[in-house]
Parts: C-alpha cells; structure tokens; sequence
C-alpha cells in the first residue's frame, strides 16, 4: 500500500496558541504504531474557505485525511459541513445519530437543543464515527476512490476514545497495522549532540532501522526505528544495530527507553546496596525531586539538605564559617564537605552535593554564571569533587543540568566500583 | 497591512509523536500578541521534497514564513539548505557564525567539530538571526519582495530566548504591533475550574476583552484578551473586567500573568521581612525547587530538609521515634512536628513541611494514596496542619499540588497576618 495519512486540526484556538496540539502528536504515534505513513500535518482555523483550500492540498498529496475539532454544536464547528460542501455532497440528517444523542441528552437530565440536531448531519454515503464519550460523532467517508476521510471530536478524551473503539478497528479491516513500527530510545550523557552524531554519522544512511539524534537540556538520544511486521521481527532489526550503538556510547551512554538518569542510578544504588543522601544549593531540592521522583526510590534514597543560604550550611551540615569566608559557597572545598556532611548525618553510603551559580545574578568575574561544584563523597572517606561550567543559559537550564550531571557523576562512580557487598 | 504569517515545523520527530509541537502554540500566541494574522501552521519531516512542497504552497497563501527546526550540525538537519535551494540561492559560509560558535565551544571546553561547520551557512542576501543560548542561528531573509522567511531552532528554549530577543524587534521594526492582542492571565488556587466557570458564566460572552476558562495542574486560570490599537488602551480595556475577577475569585485569585504561587508567597515574605525554610518528606525537595526557582529567593528562603526515610527526620529534624512508630510518618502530628523541627534548627519565621503518600504503592485502608498532611510552624511556637486527599492521580500529580498548596497555605497566613515588623 502506498496510501498516506494527513491530519488536519481545525481551530482557531490552535492559530491563537490558546491549546497545544496534542491530538495531532497522539494520532501521529497512533499511525506509527499502525505503521501508516504520514507525511504531513495542517492547522486551519474555523474558516470555511481556508479548511476547504486545506482539504484540496491534502487530497491531492494524501490518501488518509483525518480531521480533528469543529465537530461541536456551535456556529464555528463547520468542518463535517465544509468537507460535504468541497466535495459537493448533500448533508443527510442520521436518525440514528439522533437518538443517540436524545438519549444521551436525557442521562444527564438535559433536553436536546436544536443546535444539537447539527450535528447529526453527515454527507450522504458516509458511515458515522460513534462517539462513546460525547454527543458529536464522527464519521468515515470514501468520497472519492483512494481517498479516505476520518473525521473527530476537538476535545481530547472524547477523539481518544473515538480513536480506539472505532477508528483502530476500520483501519485494520482495511489491511493496515500489518507492518508496525517499533522504536527504541538510546540516552547519553556527558556529550554534545554533533560529537556524538560524528562518532555514528554512518548509521543515519540505514533505511531499516533508521536511527536519528535528538537533544534536549543536555541530553542525547538516539532514536532506532524498525518497520516489521510484528513486535518480535522489529526487535531484531533494532537489536544488533542498539549493540553497535551502545558500545561506541560506552559510558555516555546510560539508558534507553523510559530509563533517567535517576531510575538508572535508582537501579545501580539498589544493587550494589547503597544508600545516598544529599546537600543542595543552587538546584534548591531540584535533586531531591529528580531523585523521589522514582516510585519506590525510598529503598536507597534517605533524604537530605537544602542548604540554600550559608546558616543552613553551617547549622545542618556543619560547614566551617571560616572556610565559607575564605573560600565563598561556591568552592570545591565547600562542595566537599557539603557532601561528606550530609553523607555522616544521614548514615548513608554515598553522600552527594551541588553548589554553584544558577543566575541571572550573583556571577563575578572569578566565578560567572554557570559555574557549578558538585561534590561526591563515599566509603572509607573518600571525596571527590567536580567543576562545571554550564554557561548563562538560564537559571532553570542551569539548575536541571546540574543536577543531572551530579547523578550521572554518581553512575559512572558506582559502574566504576567492584560490587560493593559482594 | 494584509500580510499572514504561517509557521512550518520541520521534523520527523513530529510526524512520528515523539514531541507535541509547542514551539508552534508559542509562536501562535507572540503573533496573536503583535496582532500579525495567521490562518495555517504545517508540520513536515526531515525530508528536502516535502519541505520543498511545503514551502511552495505557503510562499503562495503566507507573506512570513517561520520555520522552527533542521538547523542543526547533522545530516538530517536541512532547512537551511532547502530553502537556499528552492529559492535557487547560494549558501555562504558567515565568518561571524564560525566566530561565535568557535567561542561558544572554546567556553564549555570543547572544540568545533567539522559537521558544525555546517550551520554558519546561510542564504546569500540572508541576515543571521542570533542565537544567545546554543550554537544553531537562525536568519531573517527576504529572498523575493512581500515573503519574509524566519528559522529558529527546535529546541524551544532556544527558539523562545532567540525569538524574543531577535524576532521580536525585527517584527516590530517592520511595522507590526499597530494592533496589538494584550491578554491578562488572573491565576487561581483552592477552587475547581467548573465552580470558577459557573461564578463568571456571564463574563463568556463578552467581545472586547474575551475571557476564557483554563485549568491544569490543579490551577484555574481566566485569560482576559483585548484588542487594541496600543497597550494603554488595551489595558483600559482589560482593568475594569480584571477588577471585577478578582472580586468574584476573591482569595482563591492569587496572582496574574507570570506569578507564581512561589513568586507570590516570595513578595510577602519580603513585604513582611520574614523566612522561610522546608521540611519535605513525599515532595522530596519539589516545594524547595519551586520557591528557589524564583530568582532572588535568597533574601527569604533559607533551605530545608528532605526527610524522605524515617531516619531523616530523626537525625535532621529531632522527631520522636515513638511519635513515627505511633502515628506513622503520614500523620497531622509528625507533620506539625516537621514544621516545627525545620523551623527551629534554620532559625527562620516560618517552616512549613509536607508529609505524604505519592504512591503508585504505599497506600493502605486508612491512608490511601492521595492522602498528604502539611504542617505550618510560625511566631510564637504557633503550628497548624492541614489534612488533603488529592486522590490517585499520579505520583507527579499528587507531588506537584502537595507542594503547591503547602505554598497556598502560607499565601493565605501571610496575608491574614498584621504585617510583622510594622
């Protein structure tokens, strides 16, 4: 099959920006899945004139068009009327469509109003869409040969419903969803993008997998995508190709999928037996958060400090005031003993620590913003310490990468030790 | 002037639902803000024919052209060049490009590699469109009279920071913002989105200013939006329709536009010239994070604890153990105790703690997931506490409002207070 998919959002309130377009991003994975091509997307506002230029582009480029909003009871809703009208087909009012909604109406102690009656019209020859959720059908019309249209509900619990119950089930008897594709997410850290994307610029060429690069608050990911027809047959294209992948990564590489850095080193604190605390300045409780975000991170995760201001570093972790004085908050030295502090008080294996200079203000010309200490302290006394310069790209940007960092400095510490309760 | 913008988002991320395309809900609301007419945004994959049909058939109904993605240093990065060759211009290599990368690289201590050689080429006749945070620039071209052609990065905190800082002023310098969309966002807290939407039913159908409901995250929001030739007379119209708001929303409205309850509770804290410091067992250092993600939180939070196992809270915050075995650690009297003990031991005006059950798991019969208590220590040895069921909606969910309403709590009490130094 050579058939396409187009989807098409119609509304004004997408071209204001008052809504992201989530039902566009949820159908795009829906055709993935169902391994249906799908080349372009549209946004068009509730003008009939403007949807009907959209459907002519469309139909001429796509087989598949799948409408989403302008569906509803209102006088802007004009898209099943607009696609009647472009194709010059009368709009037939469906009494079953009718009774569903009078019943529905009736359910919630409401009568129906006249501007309901609406949208039981659909064009003659189409067959309805049922709405499980809503009052406004969908429907699906052939209105010409190789050429399909779908149309649904704005509203996103309502198209989803719809999307499943009644649209999954078409496209399958219409032979799609017998070649899926399947992808698989590779994650890196402590790398640029075009670094990585130099050391593996030869797997971009590949047609099945294709493997592409993202990147995004410091982070790398490779994406491998395999077209097979079942889960199985698309694991061993991506299989061998993840391999290569993952061992030119080495160490960068620290996940795949659903994986973060948190679960990661969630998994590594968990098998070696550890526990961990931590001393936060400038990420505030940014670690901490990252950290529990991980259900059931309370086997090695004991808590910590946020030593936001210099008293709490010297009332919680016992910094020395004078080594403050010398050396200021934002020190390698400071950094240390923020991490063995916390790491004594709170019992634990590994204590961690971040201070640094998140921004706007507070840089110097010694220390600018985007200079981050991270402090790592472990068994037998050990403490080590690392400097960052993340650069003024941003408080938040500052702030989520330093902690990302300080995990990742955890991970590649714990993949360095031999099993520590062996 | 009758000119339209369209926006064309470049990438196979996009058709594949791997990212919901916010740069594209941005860019809508800064256009609607410059009053610049938009009727149709394209997403199209990283693939040089159908950008090129794309570009073809926006040249022909849009007069500015704002492409977001593709220019990056890998193979698949090709907006740039597309546009170069449908317009059958040359690229240039732009010296000053190479200059900024080069230092941009020099600063985070890594070198130039050859692919990023790649996005210092731009159209001849094209301006380069800085880019103050990543490597990637954009550019402003007009490769024909009355088309004006706009790329920005995908990333969108490079796009948004390049955006405002470059787009804007060029935008405006073109004659744009003559009449200008201002919107007035008036936020809420303690109230559900319906019992909002019933209050100001009647405000629905106003014309000039328009006002529509929002709700996310346990926040309502009532967007005010007028239509003016200039932000003086806009805000004329929006100041009598956002009095009359907040007389309905009353204490629940507790801030507008960019506030946030962090933001807000930090202005009463200063009014007031109190501290505040955090003791947090569920959120895990989430309540932290979001008060020091306003800048300038120094001056009034002064850290925390994260007490996340029960040792914790012994070790760094003096609770009985019999009061946890007792009780349990999710309980109105270890969370008075947790207020109390942070409160004490940072020597600060307020301490506010947070004690619950995120879940997935942890929940039982008599305290199920949902259930959070939070505890408010004060002046005076005062200590109330505050029992929530936010229900199983996720551990995020629960994480977010658990420390969003620990704010609110404060809000209220502060502006309860006589002011404290008066």
């Amino acid at each position: 099959m050579s058939s396409s998919a187009e989807i098409i959002s119609v509304g004004t309130e997408l071209l204001l920006g008052n809504i992201l377009n989530s039902n566009a991003q949820f159908i795009a994975q829906q055709l993935a899945q169902l391994g249906i091509p799908h080349y372009y997307q549209t946004v068009v506002g509730d003008n009939p004139d403007r949807l009907k230029h959209a459907i002519a582009i469309a139909s001429e480029r796509s087989q598949i068009l799948i409408f989403t909003g302008g569906l509803g009871p209102t006088p802007d809703d004009l898209t099943t009327e607009t696609i009647a009208d472009f194709f010059d087909t009368p709009l037939i009012e469906n009494s079953e469509v009718i009774a569903d909604i009078t019943q529905k109406f009736a359910q919630r102690g409401r009568e129906m109003t006249d501007n309901n009656r609406k949208q039981a019209l659909i064009p003659q020859g189409a067959a309805v869409l049922y709405n499980p959720v809503g009052s406004a059908p969908g429907m699906i019309w052939q209105p010409r040969s190789h050429l399909t249209i779908l149309t649904f509900p704005g509203v996103p619990t309502e198209m989803i419903e719809m999307w499943r119950q009644t649209a999954v089930p078409y496209l399958k008897s219409q032979g799609w969803g017998s070649e899926i594709i399947v992808s698989r997410l590779l994650k890196f850290w402590g790398l640029a993008e075009s670094s990585l994307a130099e050391k593996v610029s030869d797997f971009f060429e590949l047609q099945n997998p294709t493997v592409a690069p993202y990147a995004n608050f410091g982070e790398v990911k490779l994406r491998i995508s395999a077209k097979a027809p079942s889960q199985e047959a698309a694991n061993q294209i991506i299989a061998p190709i993840e391999e290569q992948l993952r061992q030119i990564g080495g160490l960068d590489c620290y996940g795949r999928d659903e994986d973060t850095i948190a679960s990661v080193v969630g998994e590594l604190l968990n098998v070696t037996q550890t526990t961990l605390s931590v001393a936060e300045s400038c990420t505030g409780g940014g670690l901490g958060q990252m950290l529990t975000s991980v259900s059931g991170s309370s086997r090695y995760f004991w808590g910590g400090v946020i030593s936001y201001d210099n008293s709490a570093k010297v009332a919680l972790l016992g910094i020395d005031p004078e080594t403050l004085a010398q050396h200021g908050a934002v020190s390698e030295v400071v950094a240390q003993q923020m991490a063995v502090g916390v790491r004594s008080r709170l019992n634990t294996t590994w204590g961690i620590s971040i201070t640094g200079i998140a921004g706007p203000e507070g840089g110097t010309e010694t220390k600018p913003v985007g200079l981050v200490y991270i402090g790592l302290a472990g068994p037998d006394e050990q403490v080590t310490s690392f400097a960052h310069q993340f650069g003024a790209r941003g408080r938040e940007w500052v702030r989520h990468v330093s902690a990302s960092s300080a995990l990742d400095h955890l991970r590649r510490k714990l993949l360095s030790e031999p099993l520590i309760n062996q």
